[in-house]
């Protein structure tokens, strides 16, 4: 049987009980071209809460009745592909769901002896391309500049962190809790970490980036993005990936009233999709694989269980309840 | 005698009765180096606002007692200065006051066979420069696609509009009231106006900018700039080149709420500043002179009288009550 998890409702704020349904049906059979996917991970992103609201947005929303989209990384188990063969890994959109037919569209073969298969839907897949693209291609740091991100302990800030530090930046992150604080000094080696549940961020910003700011990457939005808008340094870039902190706002969000600090400051806050940068995907793989290869770049997965256990795995993203890359595993490797 | 309006106290909201001290002193000596210069024009600008606020920003604020700084054009009618000599025309920084001395720095001269001294102050002067590059090098219009601009009927805004219909584009002005949005499509030849104080923005938008906004050129800020971000294309730009409504604001003034749409639409908002651009001042103006000789851009001034209507004369940069570039005539030339 195919275990699929079905969009039930759109919600409205954080998804609940009611939000999806768990349905079983039969396992798909791959007509002739296509090929059958066992699923084992699926990547869980902010970016999917988006999705799900029936609104003009990159792509259309996702429809009530379907599949729950998500990336995921799996396994061929039958195929009538010319290329793609039984026992073949492969990631691409596979769904909340155990078991996807495609005809190849979207999805790339991976190779496990490379790095484990949950790195592929994580620092070698869409997060790492999106920090790579949004760090150096609209950030542009240069030697010697502070890069200041938030969200900095989750999958995308933690790579942007790192090649902040690779490109021999200063880099501060920004995240929720001392733990989270700690791996971003120790585990991550940035320079500066700020606890936005308890610092003063105005205060800490002012500490850890005392030359003020040149690349704010943006992954929260909200009160944050208010404030380091206060500390930029002229010409400065803020990438703006995404904006966790009001994905699930059930009431207008007021936007960042310190913008005009953009003109004092001739700085640029420019918004970009990963997707945009698809022709390069496989350059940046290479770079962050040596990266990783030689230590430079550390991956860190967090792993839950069980398609079942989907909606509340889901909500760490926005509970801040996880550290690194969230990840769901639907069946084991095999 | 020498008039000088001084700053004599920092306004909350508009500037009132007591913002400025009009005093009268000895004509100043020019030393050796020196010129002086009797002053005709006086630019009128909404940046002199926010130089007025003791708050860190792109040049220092004016101080209590100092003569309230201005752009000026008018003739050298003393010197010691080894290049400017007496009958010269120039145009510089001499604040709001009869006579002025300079050494010559951030002075340059003027030919008034080019064009009426006025225009100096306006077109071929800083507010000229601000459309130039904030339009061409920060929006970067290409041929066929739609620019939209705020205070469309304004000093910065009026050229930023025929800016982008001599570079090809679909050119949208917003403006208050019939009148101005009258002149915008009769005389300045605009594809479209926008009465903001009339019409619904959202609705007025899609109406004249049928294939979305490529380019809007910000004056304004508030309302107009959030609903522009509503809809602006892929890979839109947004010059921030002010924000007239806020600039009196006396309690905290609402960020753009819509800001996410920069990530939805790959687009970019940055602000500048026209000092950036000095070196090019040059080449921008003789393009400039070109057009206007050409009679594809016209130049239009709003010319009051009298040092001592600079309040209520200022104060119609934020009524909306001129037409153009805003000046103050101190003198008569001679």
């Amino acid at each position: 049987m195919n275990r699929q998890l079905l969009l039930a409702k759109r919600p409205v704020g954080l998804p609940d009980e009611d939000t999806w349904e768990l349905v079983e049906t039969a396992v798909p059979e791959p007509q002739d071209g296509d090929f059958l996917v066992k699923q084992f991970y699926i990547s869980l992103d902010p970016a999917m809460r988006g999705w799900m609201n029936d609104s003009r947005s990159y792509i259309p929303p996702i429809q009530i009745g379907e599949v729950m989209r998500a990336g995921s990384v799996g396994k061929v188990v039958a195929s009538n592909h010319p290329t793609i063969s039984v026992g073949d890994y492969v990631s691409g959109w596979g769904g909340v769901q155990d078991y996807v037919v495609s005809n190849g569209g979207g999805w790339f073969p991976v190779q496990p002896d490379i790095a484990p298969l949950p790195v592929f839907i994580g620092t070698l897949g869409m997060p790492g391309m999106t920090a790579y693209f949004g760090l150096l291609d609209i950030g542009q740091p240069k030697e010697g500049e502070t890069v200041l991100v938030s969200g900095a302990a989750g999958a995308v800030g933690s790579l942007v962190g790192q090649i902040a530090k690779i490109k021999g930046c200063r880099a501060v992150g920004i995240a929720g809790g001392p733990e989270k604080c700690a791996y971003l000094l120790n585990e991550l080696g940035l320079d500066g970490a700020i606890d936005y549940k308890n610092d003063n961020l105005y205060k800490a910003m002012k500490r850890e980036c005392p030359d003020g700011i040149d690349v704010y990457f943006d992954n929260v939005g909200g009160q944050i993005l208010n404030t380091a808008l206060t500390q930029i340094n002229r010409n400065a870039r803020i990438p703006i990936c995404g904006a966790i902190s009001q994905y699930n706002a059930t009431e207008a969000v007021p936007g960042p009233s310190n913008y005009l600090s953009l003109l004092i400051n001739r700085a640029r806050m420019e918004g970009f999709l990963v997707s945009d940068f698809s022709s390069r995907y496989m350059q940046a793989a290479m770079e962050m694989g040596g990266w990783m290869a030689q230590g430079k770049l550390k991956s860190r997965e967090d792993i839950y269980q069980g398609i079942e256990n989907f909606r509340e795995t889901f909500l760490r993203l926005f509970s801040g309840d996880k550290l690194g890359k969230l990840v769901l595993q639907l069946n084991n490797e095999e």
